[in-house]
């Protein structure tokens, strides 16, 4: 009898669990919300994950439930877990990835160093915040963004009107949060894998790269990062995934300043795009780490298999032809690059795939990865 | 519109297909022997490989079409390619894998190394050769034996009755392959990568250790291979795929001679269980090059990603409790190590999975493999 994990949403991410579930001998079920998405050939139900029935009846065959993404709701966790369904990461766990204002909150109870922040319920007190902060500041809605989407700079608080207007009309009502625009020279990113019953292994810190709010390309480790940052990063990847209990991949999102402090940016409690480096990256990818990690097996080493690794998204795709058809060139002319596709028709900005390259030189790995990757654009 | 392989057998070779297809983006169909088998959750068809209407069928939705095995009648072979359907390997090169008589004569017309050896087609003619080759020798049927099945070390022709008086009975008559008993001081493997629009790819070679006739385990490189040796074994390797127009992976295994010769044993024109250390220690592993060269994409790096990789295989599995059930165990105490398992049933002597670990040092990456895999044994 196989051990059963089971996936609530079929997108990239639950994709790309697939082979080491196969590899290692794990059944695999997922949810998707339509026929036809990345994950399909694992799809064993199509339906709603904010019904808690279908959620339900999908729990029935799988010994843990995980997530593709961060969006199911609480009521929707809260009865999984009355059912008696393991669940992982769980509710309480979530809720945090959930709502930017309780994340920054509970960061801040458990003091971890981050940006100046504020929970601001109209245009008065942003402006407040903008006057004490040099007059720019990030303002973000707390539930439902992702790549760049529910996050604008502001220099003055007129110009997030249209946000609390709609939270106005919103039956939860809440606020927006404020924070600091962070003098950063770069952005890292840490992440931490945790089972149910305590082991935690960290993955070596990551460079991660974003164009246009989206991230763009990873390179691993973070070059240049000294052993005190590296220690630092893990400490505070450890401390939030012990700290807010979170089990499964954790992702921690960093802005290291320019006065050499790391500031937590966001939080991702599921595989994370900054970790993809590791499928073919490290001994234990972060796929199968999570899959280990939620059904408490023993963790496996994180330990990169060459000095670097480079990841870069395929951000797009061609807008003519399908991305397989390009394979034949960057295969060509790639011979070491791993390329990874989802099955998705391309669209201007949408990830549709990703490059990854290992090896001994940086500038090389670099190279290549990104023009192998170029070959699937226009 | 994904580049859509079909592969006829659903055992474990095609299920090692799954991760990689699923990575790059290949969708990957599966003509499965029996509901739940080892690629179940490829499987798009159940039915008869043997019946020409069941694979041809299977083979209209799919661009190419390859093999977990290679016994698929010639009959049924030729009726996919009058229909038109891309065949790889092709069913003149599988000829030759699936007669052993066939397979030495071609060699002996490609001046490749092998041992002596002779069709018999009676006791005497066997007594004859046995006398010539000092009263030992190694009978084989020339069709359908694998894992040691229909091979006999004899001292007497009248050990080889039975098969003789099977023959008799046969419509297509023949003979059996008689050997030379080759004294050797190991075995190799050597395993190349084609395209039909030509390209080879060689991995190095690699040991392989049998008992009781079936592949224990693999060492990649193979130790103390000097550059020679390696040259000379890459070059069979290529001119065996060239002269028999093998398409796809072929695996050819060696004897290395006390007299540093080597020489040819079989060949498998198919992901070989020789190379499953590259599914995690090559850059590119056997199964993704399998797919890439039979639809004829450029092919990958073959090079290993660290000095040494060690495959074992579990051979059986625990006589109670799931192969999973030992997972704890395993993992707990190897977390460099590869764990694969098949999905297949335990029973004894059966290749239920296998483990695989890389790294610098090779005692250390031999024994994580091996206690690795002990812990999912009795």
């Amino acid at each position: 009898m196989a051990l059963r994990v089971g996936v609530v949403g079929g997108g990239q991410l639950a994709r790309m669990m697939i082979a080491p579930a196969v590899e290692l001998g794990i059944e695999l079920s997922v949810l998707a919300e339509d026929e036809g998405m990345s994950a399909a050939l694992a799809a064993t139900a199509v339906g709603d994950y904010r019904d808690a029935d279908t959620v339900l009846a999908f729990a029935q065959s799988v010994d843990v439930i995980t997530f593709d993404h961060e969006h199911v709701p609480q009521t929707v966790l809260g009865a999984l877990v009355d059912a008696g369904v393991a669940v992982h990461p769980g509710p309480h766990a979530l809720r945090i990835a959930q709502d930017k204002l309780v994340m920054r909150a509970r960061l801040q109870e458990l003091g971890m160093p981050q940006p100046d922040w504020a929970a601001v319920e109209d245009t008065a007190a942003l402006q407040e915040f903008l006057d004490a902060h040099g007059g720019r500041a990030v303002v973000k809605t707390p539930r439902g963004g992702y790549d760049g989407k529910g996050v604008r700079v502001v220099a003055d608080a007129t110009e997030a009107d249209d946000w609390f207007a709609a939270l106005a009309e919103d039956a939860n009502g809440g606020a927006l949060l404020v924070e600091e625009l962070v003098d950063f020279t770069r952005e890292l990113a840490q992440q931490v894998a945790r089972r149910p019953s305590g082991e935690v292994r960290a993955y070596p810190v990551v460079e991660t790269v974003q164009r246009d709010g989206v991230c763009a390309e990873v390179i691993a480790p973070a070059p240049h990062a000294a052993d005190r940052l590296q220690q630092v990063t893990a400490q505070i990847g450890v401390s939030i995934a012990e700290g807010l209990d979170v089990t499964g991949m954790l992702a921690v999102e960093l802005f290291e300043t320019t006065d050499e402090r790391v500031l937590v940016n966001e939080l991702a409690m599921r595989p994370h795009n900054s970790g993809h480096w590791s499928q073919d990256g490290a001994t234990t990818g972060q796929f199968e780490q999570h899959l280990r990690a939620v059904l408490d097996l023993p963790l496996g080493d994180p330990q990169p298999v060459a000095p670097w690794a480079v990841m870069v998204n395929i951000l797009g795709g061609p807008a003519e032809g399908g991305l397989t058809e390009r394979f034949a060139t960057a295969l060509a002319e790639h011979p070491s690059a791993k390329v990874h596709t989802y099955g998705k028709a391309p669209r201007p900005g949408r990830k549709v795939g990703h490059v990854t390259v290992s090896g001994d030189d940086l500038d090389d790995v670099a190279y290549q990865a990104r023009a192998a990757a170029a070959h699937f654009l226009d």
